[in-house]
């Protein structure tokens, strides 16, 4: 828990997988803290203020010092509060490995998983098989173990689970099924959410998101 | 210096950015490294199988074992060797920081930068605006400082400094004078060059990295 006198506060908008990699973090150190949902149309002052760069949530201020991008928010998460559920192994190879894949996900997973939902056509079908090989990169990763990190959820589980939430809309404009594709990586993404409530508190339903999804489809002239 | 019996290996190009912030770090920390040089126009098979992800330089073999991603290499570096030459600021806060604008060289910086001397008209114009901003941006983060992290070459020093052996290419195709738009920002490059042996033996020339530029633009066409 924040210690007395500390203040935490979360910009932020509720869809954001960026976002909900901050909150799982801040709930897994139990870190209280103040949720300010972000209005993406119409910026606040205190979000251009904070994060005059890019002007993008997620953005961590601790006591009146901003903190953006949602890997750097969790690292600097782990590392102030030090004292409670370590998301990081303490071998140097294992940390490496799981900041790779964390930035393979940012990089080549978000990406072909945003075209599904706003592409048609040949660009649209690369997305699609770019996205499987993604996950099916993501499942020889996770293995045999129960989580990415070995026994207990760990920082690329942090970065990667968020998105489970988008899957309704990954499945129904993808046209594909994720159990199906992918049993044990979907089974991970099951277990995150049954054994820890820092997730399933965090994740939003996925109609909620899918219906968030139609609803930026038809604003962008994607559907009627 | 790596340990007896231990085997470090670097992938590398001589031209990359992002290899030489490997090379930086490694000298920084009195590593003795075998560095093997890359043909990229014709992978080697230990490229494609240290990093089938992304196949891409700079990959550092740590006794069998690939890392990828320069940042998170230096990372890597950084921890494994932290008896010397700490590369980050104790406080989170301030490391947070150094992450953010690396990160910050990485997405905005480079790009810009490229496009530079592969792109033409309007799209040539809003990247040499882009490039400018960037450097302001950068030079605005540097302050009074003798360098980004303080009193000593850090991480974000080692990430930006590589471009510096690219600037007769950004000057020339950009047409403008780094010296004139942005004061500070290069005497910090002149001051790492100056006081730094681990980043003036590892620049290469400019005129050196010059030539490779006007050499890959003819080959995509857009110089006789």
């Amino acid at each position: 828990m924040a210690e007395q006198g500390e203040e935490v506060i979360l910009l932020d908008f509720w869809a954001s997988m960026f976002g909900m990699r901050v909150r799982i973090a801040l709930a897994e150190k139990g870190i209280r803290y103040e949720y300010r949902e972000q209005d993406l149309r119409n910026k606040s002052q205190l979000l251009l203020d904070s994060n005059p760069v890019h002007k993008k949530i997620p953005v961590l201020i601790h006591n009146g010092k901003p903190i953006c991008e949602s890997s750097i928010i969790v690292e600097y998460i782990d590392e102030v509060w030090n004292n409670k559920a370590p998301l990081f192994p303490s071998d140097c190879y294992a940390k490496a490995r799981a900041r790779f894949w964390a930035d393979f996900v940012d990089k080549k997973f978000y990406l072909s998983g945003r075209k599904l939902y706003t592409t048609k056509g040949e660009e649209h079908e690369a997305a699609r098989s770019e996205f499987i090989e993604c996950l099916k990169l993501l499942e020889g990763e996770l293995g045999d173990k129960p989580y990415f990190g070995g026994e207990s959820l760990g920082f690329l589980d942090i970065s990667f689970i968020p998105f489970y939430a988008w899957f309704q809309a990954y499945e129904t404009y993808g046209n594909f099924n994720f159990e199906h594709e992918c049993p044990k990586l979907f089974a991970w993404a099951k277990r995150c959410i049954r054994d820890n409530e820092s997730v399933s508190k965090t994740l939003p339903e996925m109609p909620k998101v899918f219906d968030f999804v139609q609803h930026m489809r038809k604003r962008f002239g994607l559907d009627d």
